[in-house]
């Protein structure tokens, strides 16, 4: 599964905590924009709960995004960047 | 199609600016990002390029996810916030 992670946090040290715990599940592509590929559903759910003990529920906001793999494969940008680098499926 | 479209713009007349173009295209969900919901090809390929005249592509950076029905359906958050309202299919 794919996710992709948005936040606004209002305190500094809240961004700081939220942004050093996403740095475990993905990859920042933007101030407050991450990317998490490969994800199970139980390391989502870790994520979610992890964020959710961080934030102040009446300021902050996360949101999470899954991202099938037609729509990763559909990703686009302008400016500066890369597209979503996802592990291809290994052949057993 | 409903896209999430994501950005970093340094500059803050050229931020201003990119606000702009994309309140006319959909909502504003977090400082630097938005949610247009029920985009056609077309209306996409004129906000990117729309976009694309406002930035400085050595240094600011647009991202567009679009997400197909079944993604926005799993869409969830924490904190503040509201889930994505996407116009419901017309029975004719």
């Amino acid at each position: 599964m794919f996710f992709l992670v948005c936040f606004d946090i209002v305190d500094n040290k809240t961004r700081y905590r939220v942004v050093k715990t996403l740095k475990g599940y993905g990859t920042r592509v933007q101030k407050s924009v991450f990317e998490c590929a490969n994800m199970t559903e139980h390391k989502f759910m870790k994520m979610k709960s992890d964020l959710e003990d961080l934030i102040d529920h009446g300021e902050d906001t996360i949101r999470y995004y899954p991202l099938c793999r037609s729509c990763v494969r559909n990703v686009e940008f302008s400016g500066i960047g890369m597209l979503p680098y996802v592990k291809p499926f290994a052949v057993l």
